[in-house]
Order: C-alpha cells, then sequence, then structure tokens
C-alpha cells in the first residue's frame, strides 16, 4: 500500500456526503444513500421517443459524409464480429469466466481473483496500458440463512438477505407478522407493528417505482418498532425465485434484519393475513457487515494515434451479487466491453483517440468503483470525450440511449445508421442502463448505454437465476460488434464530442 | 379397517403385473412402472388439428336440435361462473385450500387433513352421496437434503430428490462427475462411470420425449456402475428451479440415489467437463421409502333424476408433489371439477345421469388413486357414460380434446359450438391431459380433458413454482363454467354417449 492509495482511502473516507465521524464505520452504507442503485436513475423518464427530434439535427454536411465513410469499416467489425474470427468468442469467453469464478460480489476472494484473470486475459489479448485501480469497497457476507413460516402452518420459505443487512440473533428471531402492501398501509397499522416481523408484498409497478421498499424497507419498519422485515422480490416474475440488492439503514434508527422473500410466498402471506391467520415467522441470518477492503477498477486501452489522451470509454462492471454467476448483470456487459477492444486490436483498427475499456467493481454496493474512480480522476475530466456503458443486459441489440448535448446526440444518431446490418440503429435519450458512468454524464461529458432487447431483465436480476444460460452467442455477437463499430467511429472522428 | 378394505389390499398388491414375491416391498414402483407417468400418455400423438373432421360427422338433426336447445342454459351457467354468484369462487376456494394445507403428497398428513377438509367442504356444498373409497399409496419421504459442487470450485446446487429415489448413506456421496446429454452417450463412457456421479443434461425436446432421463436415468447410469444421478429438471425454462417427479428401479439393478437440477448447473457442469475440468460432487440425500398407507379418492354427485345409475365422471386429483402449493398440479383441476358441481347444484340445475366429482388420490405416484377406483369398479363399467378430468393446468380454456367413439366425438363437438361466449369451442383427439381417467377410455368409454392455454405448464410443473400466483381467477370462472355447461349437457342428452 503506498502513499497515494493511503491519500486515497483518506479521501474517500471523507469527502462522502452526510456521514459525520460518528458514523464512520457506517461510511458505505451513506454513500450508496447517496448515489442509490444504479436503476433507479433514469429510468421512469427513458423512453424510445428521441428526445432530439430528427428536425433538430442540423450537422454539416462535411461531417454527415465522414460518418457515411465508416460504413466499410463498420460493416467490417460486425462480419468479423458475428461471422468471422470473433464468432461466439464473446459467449464462449464468458462461460469460462463465470464457469471458473461463480459470483463475484465486492469484498470476496472470488471477485478479486476474477480480477487477477482478466488482468492477464487482457494482456493475452494485446490490449494495452492494462492495468488496475483501487477502489476501497464495503465487504457484506451472507453466511447461512433460513426462514421458516411457523404458524398456521409449518412451511420453509425461500429467502435471500438484502446486501447490507444485519443478521438476526444466534437463535434467530421467532415472530408474529403483519402483512402490507405499501408504506402508507405501514404507517396507518402505527404501534400494531410493535416486535413484528413486518412483510411487504408491494406489487410490482417498475423496478425503478418499486425498488423503494427493498432499499429502504427495514428503517420504515423499523421506525414502528418492528423486528425484521421479509420484502417482495423486486420482479415481474417468479418461479419461487428470491431476487437480492442492496438496502440502507438510517441513522438513529434501530437496524433490523432484512430479508427477500418470492412474489408467490409474499402473496401467500398476504391472503393468510387477510383471514386472519395468526402468522408466525422464524428468520435466521448470519449476515454481516465487515471492514471495508480495497478492490480494483480493470482497464486495458488502444492508445489513440493522433490524440492518445483524449478517451472514449467502453465499460461494464465486473462484480455481482453472491447468488447465481453474475452473467447478465453484468458478465455480459463487462465482456462485450473488452472484447470490442481485442476485436478492434485483432483488426487492427487504431483510432485517433484512445479507446479504454473499464471493468468497474462494487457497482452493486452503489457504484463505489466508478466513484472511486471519477474520484482519482477528476482533474482530468476534460480528457473524456465519451462514456459508454452495458448494464442492463447483453439480450438482442437495438441501438443506444444517449445523455449529452444536442450536436453529440445528432452525431450519435448519424453513427447509429451505419448499423443497420445489425438491425440496432434506435437511439433512445435519456440514457438508461450505464449507472457507472453517469458520474461523467451528469457533469455534461457525453455517453450512451447499450439498448437491448431486456424485457426479461429483471426476471433473472440478483437471482440465482442470473446464469449463462440467460446469454445467447449471436445476441453478444451482435452486441460486441455495436459496442465495438460504435466506440471506435466516435473515438476516430476528426471532431471531439460536443459537449 | 374393515374386511372390504383388507380385500382391497390383496388384490392391489396380486394384481401388479411383473411383480414377484420376492419383490413385493417395491410393489409400487412396479406399478408406476406399468402405468408410467401421466403426461408419457398421448401427448406425442395429441394435436388440435381434429382427427374427426367436420365433414366426418353426421348427427341426426333431432339430436343437432337437442344439442341446440341448451343454448340458454349453458349461458346461464356461464353467466353464473365468470359474471354472478360463483364469481371468483373458485379461485378463492382453491386459494384458502392450498393457503391451509400446502403441498400434500401421497402418504403424508397434509393430504389426509386435506382429504377431510373436502368432504366436509362438499357436504357443505350440498353434493350428494359425498364419500371416500380406498387406495393404498405408496409412502415416499423427502427428508433433508443438499448437493455441493465442491470441484473445480465450492457452489451450492439447487436440488430436488426424484420421488421413489433412495437417500445417500448418512455422510452423502462424494465422487467424481461424468456429463452426458443422452443415454447413448452413456453407453460410450463404459467403465468410465464405475464410481461416478452421472450427470444428465439432456436438452428439452417436449415432457414426454424428455422424461425417460427422469423416470430411467438411475437405471441406466447403475447398470454401469454409478453411485448416483443428478438430471437436468425436465422443463423448457428455468430461475435455476429444479423439477421432481417420480422415478423407476429395476429388479436386479442397483438403486442409486437420485435428484433433480436446474437447466443452468447442468449446463454448467457440462461446459465444465467439456472444458475438463475434475468435477467433484457431495450429495447428500435422506429420502426413503416408507411402507404404504392408505388414502382416499374423494367423490361427491348431483344424483341423476332419469338414470341415477349412469354416471358422467368430473375430475382432477387432489394430491401434489411435496413442493410448491399444488395449485396447478393439479388444485386448479380438482376445483373446477367439484365447484362445477357446486355450481350447477346452485342454480338447480339436475341432468338425468348421475353427475361425479371425483378428487384422484396419488396420482403423482403413477395414478395410484384412480387405478384402485377403477379396479373397484371394474365390474360396473357399462355404468360410466362420459369421464373428464383436467390435469394440465387452468389456465385461459380453449376447449376440450378427446378420446373415444367418433359418434362421440360429433356430439362433444356440437356441445363445444355452446361454448362460444366462452370463446371455448376447439375440440381436439386424442384425449390429452386426463390420465388418471386414462383407465376408462383405454377400454372405450368416451372421456374429455381440459384444452387450455398451458404452454407455461412445465415452467412450474413439480416444482417450487406450483403456487397460487399461476392461477387467474377470471381464467378459473371460465374453466369451472366450460367444466360444468359441457358435463351437465352431456350427462342431460336424451341418449347416452356411443362407445
Amino acid at each position: 500500500m503506498d502513499s497515494n492509495v493511503i491519500l486515497y482511502l483518506l479521501i474517500i473516507y471523507f469527502s462522502v456526503a452526510n456521514i459525520d465521524a460518528a458514523s464512520k464505520k457506517n461510511a458505505f452504507v451513506g454513500f450508496a444513500n447517496k448515489f442509490d442503485h444504479k436503476k433507479t436513475f433514469n429510468r421512469s423518464t427513458s423512453s424510445l421517443s428521441n428526445s432530439i427530434s430528427r428536425d433538430e439535427c442540423n450537422l454539416p454536411d462535411e461531417l454527415t459524409e465522414e460518418i457515411s465513410r465508416y460504413k466499410p469499416i463498420v460493416e467490417g467489425i460486425i462480419n468479423a464480429s458475428v461471422n468471422g474470427i470473433f464468432k461466439k468468442r464473446t459467449w464462449r469467453t464468458l462461460a469460462r469466466f463465470v464457469d471458473k469464478f461463480g459470483s463475484r460480489i465486492a469484498g470476496s476472494d472470488n471477485l478479486e481473483n476474477s480480477i487477477d484473470y482478466m488482468v492477464d486475459l487482457l494482456k493475452k489479448n494485446q490490449l494495452e496500458n492494462v492495468h488496475t485501480e483501487p477502489a476501497l469497497v464495503p465487504k457484506w457476507v451472507r453466511g447461512r440463512e433460513s426462514c421458516w413460516l411457523v404458524s398456521p402452518r409449518l412451511e420453509k420459505l425461500s429467502i435471500l438477505g438484502l446486501g447490507s443487512s444485519i443478521g438476526t440473533p444466534a437463535k434467530g428471531i421467532t415472530a408474529h407478522a403483519v402483512v402490507v402492501e405499501s408504506f402508507e398501509e405501514l404507517q396507518k397499522l402505527g404501534k400494531v407493528v410493535e416486535g413484528k416481523i413486518v412483510v411487504f408484498n408491494e406489487p410490482f409497478i417498475s423496478y425503478e417505482k418499486t425498488v423503494k421498499y427493498r432499499g429502504y424497507g427495514a428503517i420504515e419498519a423499523a421506525k414502528l418498532g418492528a423486528v425484521a422485515t421479509l420484502i417482495r422480490s423486486v420482479t415481474p416474475f417468479s418461479i419461487d425465485s428470491p431476487h437480492t440488492g442492496w438496502q440502507h439503514y438510517q441513522e438513529n434508527v434501530t437496524q433490523i434484519p432484512t430479508a427477500a422473500i418470492s412474489i408467490e410466498m409474499a402473496e401467500t402471506l398476504q391472503r393468510m393475513y387477510q383471514a386472519g391467520d395468526d402468522i408466525l415467522i422464524y428468520l435466521y441470518m448470519e449476515a454481516r457487515n465487515l471492514p471495508p477492503v480495497m478492490s480494483r477498477n480493470t482497464v486495458g486501452e488502444i492508445t489513440g494515434h493522433q490524440h492518445p489522451e483524449k478517451v472514449v470509454v467502453v465499460s461494464g462492471h465486473l462484480d455481482s451479487w453472491d447468488v447465481g454467476q453474475g452473467a447478465m448483470d453484468d458478465g455480459g456487459g463487462a465482456f462485450i466491453s473488452w472484447n470490442a477492444l481485442a476485436l478492434l486490436k485483432v483488426l487492427g483498427l487504431r483510432p485517433r483517440r484512445t479507446l479504454r475499456s473499464i471493468l468497474w467493481t462494487a457497482e452493486e454496493e452503489g457504484l463505489v468503483g466508478a466513484a472511486a474512480y471519477f474520484h482519482d480522476h477528476r482533474n482530468n475530466t476534460a480528457a473524456f470525450d465519451f462514456v459508454m456503458e452495458s448494464d442492463e443486459g447483453t439480450f438482442q441489440p437495438l441501438g443506444l440511449s444517449f445523455s449529452g448535448s444536442s450536436e453529440a446526440g445528432c452525431i450519435l444518431k448519424e453513427i447509429l445508421k451505419l448499423m443497420h446490418p445489425l438491425n440496432a440503429t434506435q437511439f433512445a435519450s435519456p440514457m438508461d442502463g450505464g449507472p457507472d458512468i453517469e458520474f461523467f454524464t451528469n457533469i455534461g461529458i457525453p455517453g450512451a448505454a447499450l439498448l437491448n432487447a431486456n424485457e426479461r431483465y429483471f426476471w433473472y436480476h440478483h437471482s440465482n437465476g442470473d446464469r449463462m444460460t440467460v446469454e445467447d452467442p449471436t445476441n453478444l455477437d451482435m452486441c460486441t460488434a455495436l459496442w465495438a463499430a460504435s466506440a471506435f467511429v466516435v473515438a476516430d472522428l476528426s471532431i471531439d464530442m460536443p459537449r
């Protein structure tokens, strides 16, 4: 650990807003609070309608012509990825990766070993300037957990403790339950909640509208004296499958254990409650928050031949939850990101600006790796020309969602026309599905996320079902192609992306 | 236990084909072998195309007119079920039932208690001649079970031991694994299999084509000296969700423990195997086959006013696997069957012939309850005019699938025209989804099963996902309506169903 790292640690600790010295041990909880969970950012306002309409675009003819001249290069990239030497390569490398390491939660040996593996792999694939950059990350450990319905009859529940939750006492918690559908219903119960386990059976509206129950359910229930909470998993579909995810505690509110249960069981408990059954539940969780540990963002590049100091970022996050394999969230995003560069390297395509693949760490705990990276590069943000991330699935690619200036949006639209062979020419705004790069887009750096046919994304998200079976080789090839081609053209344009 | 029951027990024991005295303790395994699993019967040859084409039907005008005169009655039944006094009633009664008892495997107190409850409920609903008829059923107990991938890395597998499987030794089985996609591949491995755990990663073609790996995988692997088998769950879709089901042992072949794993993990293990990884697996199962116990088929009627001795059977099975709630398989089928009669009773509709609702027991272990019932009524099969069962889901009803004489098929087609208000007029042949009543249709008694939009049936089948969430109140109302209306018309016709 050198002095830079120590300085970094100090900066991270004291740059966290709203966290006083007394709550330092909960710094990461506050940190997560500040940035909240990735998918809560823009989704509610995102749409496929163009915020920059076609009429508003009035690119100079020379620029339009310049972009159109990339057509044969883009076609070459697409061919190589979908039918050529990279055919099925993203799927194959991803499968080997997730099979070898399994899930990769922040703070785990699995994640750190997988980062070492990626550094080797990027080097083997001739990426340039391969290195890692440090980030201090939370270490939450699930331990064993179980939950039983004791009354009105005995049944084991499928549960997943929520990230950052504390455990139960060693003998578990046995308590009667109340079941509510909303925070409003909870408030109405008032004193009745005291000493009870609160079961939330909130209906699934959309991820961003429903996730507050996972994020803040334990706080609201604890305020009324609840001893634990069980949250209906935030998903539109279930085969008795619980979904984990980060949750928050609040200063001066008692921390209580909290876990996700399946849609099916939440509905069952609510029916029992409404029928007047006396519901008794036993909950046992060994979950613990350990001191934060060092992790790393993984970086590999193709150095620009004209403006090596200017950077186009192509990224996904390497960490995952500690269930399933993290193949979809976000193995796919990470693997199309480095494979895009590996493909360009094999094709001998070196753009004017530097292409930088970043595999973020500890996204799931509140964009922790990306926050550290942004912090470390905060005095050099002028260097970032364009930022890209894929973190909402790598199903069939449809195009890109974008945030940034109208001018940059118009350029991106023009570039997307080249993606016709992939049938992936859609442009949407604002950006949706690039949580880690929002540090950059929030200060006006233009950025894009992968638009893809991810209707079933939340079926698997943060569950044991996030495994390689979700990923399709051809879709991954197409995503890699779109990713490589659009990043290359942006990085090679005669002009910077306008802010 | 009276003398009739003892006689029945003797008959059941000695009527089982291919079981000699030495293997008597495995009588039920052989029994299941003989009749095999329900869905393997007709599905492969079933289609929505009419085996009896419209042109072949030439019903007498009087009969066509007679059937058409039921239009107002059918409409009344449909209205009462979908919009009237029975609106949401099937769903509500089913929800209360499955919430109260949970899963109901043969041999369990849960099942016997649920049968007592149904006897009371049928009586409360004014069904006539409510009683039970005995059946000796297998008692397989799962106990605790767990499975870990030990090498190349540690990961807990989601498993469900298969019905009739033995357990492992108390310390479990730890062995290296081989992975195959078919019995042919297994044969090619030959001696390599000795001492190994065989993992079957058979692709899902269709239930009836794929289920042989669940049914006979342990036998084929044991012949080559395997110590256990793990079978990819027989389903087209998974969220890391294992599916149980009955499996067979064979005389003179060593019995080895066998369990289902998820699609995802079967694929993972195969990729590891093909990559040359050394796969070590730990399997622990407490499963046991206990001596058979008495269970009961549950019967309730509306006695016919003209031919009380002639019977139209309306049925589903009350037992389920020991996972989930058995809401779909076959709570839905059982509950539309008795609710159909309850609805007719409330509407004061008493047909010429007797309508008999039968809630079968121990279907899952090889149609055991239905076999006993058929055996007990074998000298009186002339009394059975028509038999109906719903056991492949109660999703949106589409019509009926049929087996029997052309003449009976033509009559049923004519009756189905009356189901236009439900948009459920489809006729298919042969019958598919009435396993218990095939004892009757196999000897020429005409019968029908519910045709419904059950494309997702096998997503939940025999898994922890078979819960009330799968069932929709309106679909259930429509199924009850179709069931009640078609059974009533058949039972009330001036002529018997031609054989």
